[in-house]
């Protein structure tokens, strides 16, 4: 009676949607305080004050005609100008507003890029561990998900897993950096080998592969670290950017498109991304959203709580003997299960009230992710817990060494 | 490089959109003042002033974190208790939280209804007149779009030649009722045959054919003339709902998918919508406007312009002697062309500064499309126009049988 496909995607939950319904139940069980919940990457520090402060000044002095009517289907032209002025300055491109299509956020811009580039028999490469939903994403687009294994000692990229898993058939490689769920961003050496090995294959194949960049955490980067806007660093890239993590508005769904006009036919491939929002019932971004966001370019939710968040609950794990991957950015931590199965640490995690997320998910097995976008003080009482759980866990793999 | 079918639905611009750039220009060249543009069909009335108020309210009131986090991917369940409720006692049904799931608006009800439905071999009947995006939206779900012609006596539903549109492959029929382009509800017993037709073919093909009903315009329907909801008349039906119309939001993307809860399977269904909105990108509906419409669910822009508007149109027209479509509601004026290329006689109202749409992308030739969501100043100063056109369309058909 339906596309079986669907129905599949609407009735399998995902691991990390199990948790977090764990979690609510818990909660209602033994109270909101005494669950220790890690499980979403739902933002949890306010958007910053000029977003209620716009949203009230819109409602107010703008005619409402103008405020909720259709905006162009790439955008309202004013924002668009606004956005590539800003992305302009602040990472030296010389885009036009005729190169930016507004969405519903990253995971629309992921889709719509997707289906906007799908030919029969294309395939994606992702680099594991990678956000699941891209699976999800790229096969409904009609075209091949293929994992490119993890690099497992820095989660930066292994150049041979990439080799292995790119072909003829490869029409882009998906990035996400800072790395859900690592929190990872590489260094400049790696980036640069990406963007030249990215050159290469496409020369050697004929055609362009993709760098297809999903950016809703390029602005949690504690340290500044290097982070090219991809355009800068290869022609052929399309950056899928949201304003739900800056801003903290992940629920408002408001993000871009970016196609690079640095290549031969970008105006193609910048129409065909506006013919798949179309064709999939993307009219325009919400209206009122698109004028908000673009007065708060230059202002960002209180991200420094996050950095204070990886901190604490970084150096108190590792000081606990966890194996933990250092978060240059994002709202994830990224564990090594000190037990084989990530699922049954998982599992035993909830003993001690931590929901805390096996990586299957995520393309690689044997870890576990945080999400710390939580209170910090749900962190520092949580540290008894994690330190309870780690001796469990070295108990039972003792015992089963005997 | 790209998908060649996104890469169109991206490059053809539609009719109107040529007609609105071609209504831009004009306004520049000659000023607004003497443009008499029908070509849109965009809201021209404001949203009731409750908008404005919950918008203010919310963010003044609400936490930030809540106001702007992920709601459940079906939209938040207080939200949808408060529509739900709404409905059941407007509509006597029976529906629950768990039938209605919240969209970006109508485009995307129906895009996500149709890519849950779609099984390879797949198609979806839409009776002529009917919005074009609906081949888009077909096509791009992987199924055949299948056309019934229309019923050009009252522009309701030829049987007939439903019954030649039909076969063992169709899934579901598309209606949309108060219609675009023409404004015609049809009568109770249309619709009622409709239902049993749809019965009819179902059993005969051993398998459902679903009834999904396009809504945008169901508050727009000026002599309250007889309109179910059609869960009620049928139960294999799927509700396209969308808020953009009654509250003057086009572009704000807000709506809802109601599967109906009346046949054996019918949360399957709801799961693949989940799905389909998933698999497309769909995360959730734009959180502040959920809960601004939950609030307006009993206001309603003041759409009685609307109907003055089509009064003082459709009065005028018929007195000059067009042959015009009875539009009992929705905000369109559908006119036969007096010349026989309904394309040679918009070209010659563009002369006379009318922008109107010919029919062909609705799905029949020979009629044009007058959009009166307009200020009701420029309907009543376009009116020489008009009859000017008629003059010259009257004076062309004379010369043309000499």
């Amino acid at each position: 009676m339906v596309n079986q496909r669907m129905l599949q995607y609407g009735s399998v939950r995902s691991a990390i949607r199990d948790l977090s319904e764990y979690g609510n139940k818990r909660r209602a069980e033994i109270g909101r305080h005494d669950v220790f919940d890690y499980s979403l990457g739902n933002p949890s520090i306010p958007a910053p004050d000029k977003v209620a402060e716009e949203l009230k000044l819109l409602a107010e002095t703008v005619d409402p005609v103008a405020l909720h009517g259709y905006t162009s289907a790439a955008g309202d032209v004013n924002v668009r100008k606004k956005m590539i002025r800003d992305i302009n300055i602040r990472y030296e491109t010389d885009l036009t507003v005729d190169d930016i299509y507004l969405t519903c956020g990253a995971a629309s811009s992921l889709a719509i890029t997707l289906n906007a580039l799908t030919e029969p028999g294309d395939e994606f490469v992702a680099i594991a561990p990678f956000f699941a939903e891209y699976k999800v994403f790229t096969e409904a687009a009609g075209a091949k998900f293929v994992i490119c294994e993890a690099d497992t000692e820095h989660f930066m990229i292994d150049f041979d897993h990439l080799e292995e898993a790119v072909n003829e058939n490869t029409k882009g490689i998906i990035i996400n950096y800072p790395n859900n769920p690592t929190g990872v961003i590489p260094d400049k050496q790696c980036l640069e080998s990406l963007a030249a090995f990215l050159e290469y294959v496409s020369k050697s194949y004929g055609h362009p592969v993709f760098l297809i960049s999903d950016e809703p955490y390029r602005e949690l980067n504690y340290e500044y670290k290097y982070l090219p806007y991809f355009t800068n660093l290869y022609a052929h890239t399309i950056v899928c950017y949201s304003f739900s993590k800056a801003l903290s508005l992940p629920g408002e769904r408001i993000g871009y498109v970016v196609v690079s006009n640095k290549f031969d036919g970008h105006e193609d491939v910048y129409a065909a991304v506006c013919g798949a929002g179309r064709a999939m019932g993307y009219v325009c971004a919400p209206s009122t959203m698109q004028r908000v966001v673009s007065q708060c370019m230059n202002v960002s939710a209180d991200l420094e709580i996050y950095k204070k968040n990886r901190d604490i609950l970084y150096n108190s794990l590792k000081q606990m003997g966890y194996d933990c991957t250092y978060p240059d950015g994002a709202f994830y931590l990224f564990v090594k299960s000190p037990l084989e199965s990530a699922d049954e640490f998982s599992e035993l995690a909830k003993k001690y009230e931590l929901l805390i997320v096996p990586s299957d998910s995520f393309g690689i097995n044997g870890y576990v992710r945080l999400a710390y976008c939580v209170p910090t003080e749900m962190i520092e009482r949580s540290l008894p817990a994690f330190q309870a759980l780690k001796e469990e866990a070295d108990k039972i793999i003792a015992d089963r060494k005997h």
